[in-house]
């Protein structure tokens, strides 16, 4: 005996999920099928809309429902200032600061030899062509501080730096609200090197 | 700026799942829009096929895609014993035992007044016309040993022995592969009390 074949197809589509496991899917199919009718029938169609209408915006290749985004197409950003982020979620986190009001471009991942990911896998030509046709002022490379993300960090610094003389990256440094106690030694290295004066 | 609404939608859909808070909703949806189309298109249509032909056993109230289910209309679990569950997943746990040639009742839940569930909202009704109907031998109440297990056990112990001379419920002990030292006291105690002869 085992669950019946629909249930363990369902059981199956959860688990596909990344930081799904089999327990976890069981209970979500579970769940659906406590779920209202109407409110299932929802779900598969937004999953089939995000699907069909989220694209990626030609210039920035930030997911979007239209091309060029809204971003990208209106004036309310700066275009003199690109923000090279790996995923749009990391766009999402820098918008939610309020802090920066210029344009983005997002790579689609990191560089990553272990991954099979090289930089022909990232839409770096796609950034190369927005850098040779607009006059920029910087670009700020806000990429992940992990090794993957540093050695993405480097390479882009080096392809970018004979196209744009202002070439920045995010900070190291101490975490608000950590004790230095606390803070690892590479942190806490960098801190004291980019210390700020008063 | 924020995610295009299809995406916010889909995100917002994952989310009403147990277990997955808004950055595993996320990390879902954006695995979702990187499935090939016809995957996505497919996992829309398991979701709704699921919900529509999944539906309890009119016997035993197990999920089943058929009613009466398989173990209820064939000759091969012996009818004259029940063994009641709270969840489809339990009666799949005991399955894995083969140990049990029986047949099965999922109550659909335990009784818990703190979620508001009391015996009425359980298939304690189905029980009692099933007892009625058959000759039954032995009724086991393979129940969580959580407050709200034993206390459906305790209620279905007193409601169901006037109606059949043996009840059972699964033996309390040390689970097998521990170390007594790491034992908790209740269990320790148990597994005294029901200690077998060699």
């Amino acid at each position: 005996m085992q669950y019946a074949k629909p249930l363990l197809k369902l059981i199956e589509g959860f688990q596909k999920f990344p930081g799904v496991g089999p327990k976890s899917a069981q209970r979500m199919a579970f769940h659906l099928l406590k779920m209202d009718a109407k409110e299932v029938d929802d779900f598969s169609k937004v999953i089939v809309e995000a699907k069909t209408t989220i694209k990626k915006c030609s210039v920035c290749q930030n997911l979007s429902a239209v091309t060029p985004c809204e971003m990208c197409s209106g004036s309310s950003r700066d275009q003199s200032c690109i923000c090279v982020v790996s995923e749009s979620k990391n766009l999402l986190a820098i918008e939610r600061t309020n802090e920066y009001k210029g344009s983005y471009h997002v790579l689609g991942g990191i560089i990553s030899p272990i991954d099979g990911i090289g930089p022909e896998h990232l839409s770096i030509k796609e950034l190369l062509g927005r850098i040779s046709q607009n006059n920029l002022k910087e670009i700020i490379l806000a990429l992940d501080t992990s090794t993957e993300g540093e050695a993405t960090t480097l390479y882009l610094h080096r392809l970018l730096s004979p196209l744009c003389k202002k070439i920045t990256r995010l900070a190291f440094g101490l975490p608000v609200g950590t004790e230095i106690e606390y803070a690892d030694e590479i942190t806490l290295t960098r801190a004291l090197e980019n210390r700020t004066e008063l």
